[in-house]
């Protein structure tokens, strides 16, 4: 259904995102929504038995109280610089109505090709936005976001392309949009995969840089993506912020269920640095082999890969899509983007080693 | 914090909603929130336990088609007429959105008293609107509903009065509305407890009133407060528009406990029809007993009573609120609203008899 006369003139002009498939007839090697292969903690799972009690007939703390001391806890800063939501995707929502303006303004800034998600959230809030190339290697040129703009905010490491920036280059992007009071935001989604050098959450940043918001999610490095919980962290200006939003959308967007499964998450550090270390070992060995089949790898700090594979496009038009219908006939799954930019390209999230294996031989079959 | 230099005029032009009080610090008898005395359906606590699995490792079905189905089966409609959401506030806030116009346009109508989240959603989204008066006994006037308008929304019951329109009554707003294509929204959250002759949900009428949206939550009659579930029954073309608005804000507001619970609670309508009708029975009770001693109280249709108190207000200017600190030190909550026209009225939501028998007798010690 393209329109209706009950619709809003803003519903009518949205563009919704679509996100990756969610099988349900059949078994699939699922390497296409960036989950963890790994189970949650046994910790969260307790946490949940623990609340699924009477006590549901009540409301949940609407402000989420413990949680947000958890992750304060965490972080070593205050519960009043932490922000949680219903999944980052939320916290995301809230973000661009708080922070960033309306057409007619300074134009926001994220990448070409970055969480395809954001020119929705701008549509969403009619917030205009510009676009800055990344390089030929697909690295986001910093210079890009320092100039004036309304704001600025990107995935670190990057999605689809795995690639990150360090800490440092970071923070003089958020100095320079600080000069004009623009709030920066990095995306963290994937910074539990991300061990090199330089690299690195900028949650302990949050205290120098005022304008500078870091949002998490549980999906991915905690393992949760069935249970919607994420966070933010920063200044107490910017998470007020957020709360004006959420206040003014929904009183209690997380339920006591999550927010009990959460707090014992973030407690958990050393169960999920053991898993998360695992896949990115699995990771790297993956990309060595790619490599050595003649893909083309965009070396990833995430915990999905971003290659092109070495055999010529069936068709100049939709680029590597066909190595995706291959690899699903195969039973696989995987995903790949239509944006002309990256269209020979496709993202594979990183499975188990077992996932990897059966990946890579199928890969061998469709390449001979 | 009232200000800051990073907020967007939209963040700084809100004035969010503040939900009644769920105490931490010690125990009260609560009969603020309107949260049903009795437990969830023990299906609802087995589902949760058999769906906190390894499997929330994986994202849940971003369109909850198996809860869709379940409402469908038990209103005998179809899943394409069923929206569902993260409570029924998130279900709302996407209505307003995607049916309502900004300033410039016809007004949004909706009653001087009722859910005074509406007000909030509609700054948040720039609607225009009129809120036509209750007549003296809080009564809405269906004639004010049945104007040329941006659209129409009220609870019925309507809150914090209990007082409910008939479906007669609402079928010929939706059709007086319907003439300029206009979406008439019944927020639902208290007809579970509406069982006089006439009275009912709207659902049933969504076939022959294409522009009839109704929202249901869970929180009350589903004893799911703490859940956070809700959903939305009307014509396919009003359920698109919602998801319009989702899929431009949260891919996946439903986790797959959630999801479960809500299927397990949908499904056993026998376990909840029984705790409601104790619910009503002993709402009537102590509606009886209240106005023996002198209150005044609106006749409920709802799990919670409006009357006002005997005892001529300390204050002109505060009406009932002294009533409230009263009980409060006598550890039990109740709420109260500023609005001048119900400032001599406060809400008590109906609790277990013992609950309402130590109300009472709080009652009696205030008045005497």
């Amino acid at each position: 259904m393209t329109g209706s006369a009950y619709w809003s003139s803003l519903a009518s002009s949205l563009r919704p995102y679509i996100p990756g498939e969610q099988p349900r007839e059949r078994k699939f090697i699922k390497l296409n929504t960036n989950e963890n292969p790994y189970p949650p903690s046994p910790k969260v799972i307790e946490a949940i038995n623990n609340t699924a009690t009477e006590a549901l007939r009540l409301y949940p703390d609407p402000s989420s109280t413990a949680l947000r001391e958890a992750v304060a806890e965490r972080w070593s800063i205050k519960r009043e610089e932490v922000f949680v939501g219903n999944g980052s995707d939320e916290i995301l929502a809230f973000a661009f109505a708080a922070f960033f303006e309306t057409r007619g303004n300074e134009a926001l800034l994220f990448p070409n090709i970055t969480y395809s998600f954001y020119p929705v959230y701008a549509a969403l809030w009619n917030i205009v936005f510009k676009t800055p190339a990344l390089t030929a290697d697909f690295s986001i040129n910093p210079e890009d976001y320092k100039q004036k703009s309304g704001g600025v905010i990107f995935a670190n490491p990057n999605a689809p392309t795995g690639r990150a920036l360090d800490r440092k280059t970071l923070k003089e992007i958020a100095q320079a949009q600080e000069k004009n009071k623009k709030v920066f935001i990095v995306d963290e989604a994937y910074i539990g995969f991300s061990h090199e050098s330089g690299m690195g959450s900028m949650v302990p940043f949050i205290k120098e840089c005022p304008n500078l918001l870091v949002v998490r999610t549980l999906s991915k490095d905690a393992s949760l993506a069935g249970l919607r919980s994420g966070y933010a962290c920063g200044s107490e200006e910017l998470i007020q912020g957020l709360y004006r939003l959420k206040d003014s959308f929904n009183s209690y967007p997380l339920d006591r269920l999550a927010q009990a499964a959460s707090i014992a998450a973030v407690r958990d550090s050393a169960y999920y640095d053991k898993i998360n270390r695992r896949v990115c070992q699995t990771r790297d060995r993956t990309q060595e082999v790619l490599i050595s089949m003649g893909f083309d790898v965009i070396p990833s700090q995430a915990n999905f890969i971003f290659a092109s594979p070495p055999v010529s496009s069936k068709s100049a038009e939709t680029g590597a899509a066909w190595f995706l219908e291959a690899l699903r006939e195969k039973g696989i799954l995987i995903r790949h983007f239509k944006q002309p930019e990256i269209k020979n390209y496709l993202r594979i999230s990183v499975g188990t080693d077992e996932d990897m294996d059966a990946f890579l031989a199928a890969c061998r079959e469709i390449i001979s």
